[in-house]
């Protein structure tokens, strides 16, 4: 069937094409089922909607999500994707071979799957997880697509954490230390899935952080560095999808990580990777001896891949830094780079960066570059070749303007900060999409307190997801204060 | 926020509003989060999509699907569901405590849930399965919700089949019997879901299937019986959600199953039931033993309900009848209601309607009720009740006009047909949606063909669909001929 394609100024998240009730009888569609567009030898694939107004016979609407198409367009009914096949195949527990890993990925990039067939895929990986052979796979799949970038230089340096902690905004630091040495470190970073803040939404609040792979080149080649979300250019762009459809269930599968955070390296063309693996209660991941196996399969699949990795497994049991939420993290950001952040966060920053000094063999001193201000003069020049103020100050940066004390209930010692909490009464806020929103920490595990004693401060940018955060703050323990004779942490 | 409420005309499947972008930047939402939209008491929640012509700031788009909803409404950030959690935990393959599922169920019924989220729902139901308490909660808090029927006999008669068996249209026979020995039968159906066509689908064809259940009180107080859809009654209404969520993955756990076809059966105030469990080669279930299992299931909920169940085990290894598909089911019942259809679909239907009738201790033969022409009859009255033809003849009945035939490859006899097959070819030429689409059996399993002879032929509405089904049956062998002295099946 020949329809007159036309745009129509949708913002949906599927590539939905509207179609007269008349036109999509005739074609034999109905509902959400997939159509092909066809035109000058390009095939497009559109989710169906119908109308029965706003789109005339013989016209179809076309979503911005689809790009622009108009003129006259063959339409036809498109075959249902053969990774629904596969996905299946997972959640009977089956390994996938990498021919389907192919077409899964394929299919993602796409958007021939709908978001039912999405939240199977993830839940499928998640629930039955992935074995080596299959990590291994999907991360070259996932790195194969999509754009690379290419260096001259022989060493490229990047760092990457598994998240799960909140705070812990090392990157921004450890990128102008690196860079500040003459290490090239053309940083990506994802958005957050299951915390707060990722390094992208933070970075957001200083400067831009979607750039092309030219201008990515162009800020490296300046600053030594740059601080940019790796979903903005194409490189390895189907974790973008995948992270969309994991975040609503908070669902992080162990290789869909590890396929992710290699797959944008090796498009990124880096060589030498430090990944910061947190550990402990209420961290992704809870034993060492789990952390110790994740580090094992990172190195085998980087290895696969031809870069070289080092772990580093840190203590993730509790926040590190006193900031949660894009603002505040930014704020405390400045505040390590002028000299003046929180002790545990300026350590980590170090420890890893001098790890990679380590890892491509450059004879720099960490502490050295960031006291001397060289790192903080290196974060400005890329804040300014980013868009940014170069100028920014602390006090430019305001949290959300509504706030909710959490106040201690008894005299105690603070004996644990429950990270998963702390990101979720922080997302329940608004974070990372409302940037303001978020908490600030004032004490610390192993400070002392006093009843009624200030233990936090959430801020959020809307009464409604305030009101939402503390509905959770009151059925949670997300800050335990215990006596300091109280040995037992529950009794059950 | 206040906004003015404005009908659009778009046919979304979710509870789609369309926001400005400026409202939606003030309110704090992105596109796909929930929005609750409050007005006279009542709240509703919509998925927000953007826009930044289509719909004035200050005004607000509702799409069909959320049905009439006009004037000033109080718009605020919806909560995340708390039965995402639930989900999660389901596929942390923990077992579920009824108040959990409750809340699931909940969730699904007042559409809180996202695509992604329902995606992932029906995914942890197939892969980590649901336990006997898991599947009594379920069964009982989806009967709960929606409306239900009671009815002053004492004796409710009524039937399923678990399906996954191609043609099998035995209910439109078994009705008309039952209702003639006058034993109330208000027969609901749901769709196909990965078969070829159901029952409603099938009696689609031959008159109206949606009715209110004063209508459905009515036509069974005329006729003794009725034949139609489920869905459109609010009888276990979350059970269409949760079908339109398994269909693209063709998945159906047998928890949910269970669940699915008992609560519809309480609601519809059913007393006695039989359940037919159809076992073997490509049939849902594959050996004796599962299908014991199952029937055990379904007993010891149905007990759990107070309603009795008898089940009965047969042959699923092969169709049933010669016809899949919607019309060509429907052409076979009022064969068969004739006294001239195929024998298989014929003796199945009268054994199983003697179950019935043993079961609830009435003095009936249905072979005469079928031979006399009283189910006939009865069937006919039930046709005009619901707005069918009486008169209705096979003639009258088209199959799809685009055909392919199937031949055989050799001298032989049919060994094997796969329902599997049969019922993705049927689906993948267009059935259930397109009527007409489907597949005519010319050779049955045991009977002897040469090379070249007519197997089967496949019937579509649209030439892309029958390329599609041709492109599977070309991969794969949907009726197996082999030479009578080739002992094995295949050679590995």
């Amino acid at each position: 069937m020949e329809l007159v394609a036309e745009s129509i100024d949708i913002g949906t998240r599927a590539p939905t094409v509207l179609l007269n009730e008349a036109d999509a009888a005739e074609l034999g569609v109905h509902a959400l089922e997939r159509i092909q567009l066809r035109r000058d030898g390009k095939t497009t694939i559109g989710i169906v909607e119908l109308t029965d107004e706003l789109i005339p016979e013989g016209t179809l609407g076309v979503t911005r999500r689809l790009g622009h198409i108009d003129g006259t367009v063959t339409v036809s009914v498109a075959p249902q994707p053969n990774s629904v096949y596969y996905i299946r195949k997972k959640l009977d527990d089956i390994e996938l071979e990498r021919r389907e890993l192919e077409c899964i990925v394929r299919d993602i990039y796409e958007e021939r799957l709908a978001d039912i067939e999405l939240g199977a895929y993830v839940s499928a990986m998640y629930t039955n997880g992935l074995s080596m052979e299959e990590t291994m796979h999907l991360t070259s799949c996932m790195a194969n697509i999509g754009e690379t970038i290419s260096w001259d230089d022989e060493i490229i340096a990047d760092k990457h954490s598994i998240g799960g902690v909140a705070g812990n905004r090392i990157t921004p630091i450890l990128v102008p230390i690196v860079a500040a040495a003459g290490v090239k470190i053309p940083k990506t970073s994802s958005r957050a899935v299951t915390s707060a803040s990722g390094t992208a939404d933070t970075m957001e609040v200083l400067c831009d952080v979607e750039f092309s792979i030219g201008e990515i080149r162009e800020i490296v080649e300046t600053t030594g560095g740059c601080l940019v979300w790796g979903g903005a250019v194409n490189l390895s762009p189907v974790d973008d999808q995948i992270i969309r459809a994991e975040t609503p269930l908070s669902l992080d599968p162990v290789g869909q990580l590890i396929a992710s955070v290699l797959s944008k390296k090796k498009s990124a063309g880096s060589t030498h990777i430090v990944i910061d693996i947190p550990y402990g209660e209420g961290a992704k991941v809870e034993s060492l001896a789990e952390a110790r196996e994740l580090a094992e399969d990172f190195n085998r699949v980087s290895d696969h891949l031809e870069m070289t990795t080092e772990c580093a497994i840190t203590n993730g049991s509790a926040p590190v830094g006193t900031a949660i939420g894009p603002v505040f993290e930014a704020r405390e950001v400045l505040a390590t780079l002028d000299g003046d952040g929180p002790n545990d966060l300026r350590l980590k920053a170090i420890r890893l960066a001098d790890l990679l000094f380590e890892s491509v063999g450059v004879d720099a001193d960490a502490e050295e570059l960031l006291d001397s201000g060289a790192a903080d003069a290196t974060f400005r020049e890329i804040l300014a070749a980013q868009n940014g103020d170069p100028g920014v100050e602390i006090a430019d940066l305001s949290p959300g303007r509504h706030t909710q004390p959490v106040h201690a209930d008894r005299d105690g010692v603070v004996t644990h900060i429950n990270n998963r909490l702390v990101n979720e009464v922080a997302r329940r806020a608004g974070a990372p999409k409302d940037h303001g929103a978020g908490l600030k920490l004032h004490r610390g595990v192993g400070e002392t307190t006093t009843t009624d004693e200030l233990l936090a401060t959430v801020h959020a940018e809307s009464t409604d997801k305030l009101a939402d955060a503390v509905a959770l703050l009151e059925r949670v323990e997300m800050i335990r204060v215990r006596h300091p004779d109280e040995a037992l942490v529950e009794r059950i």
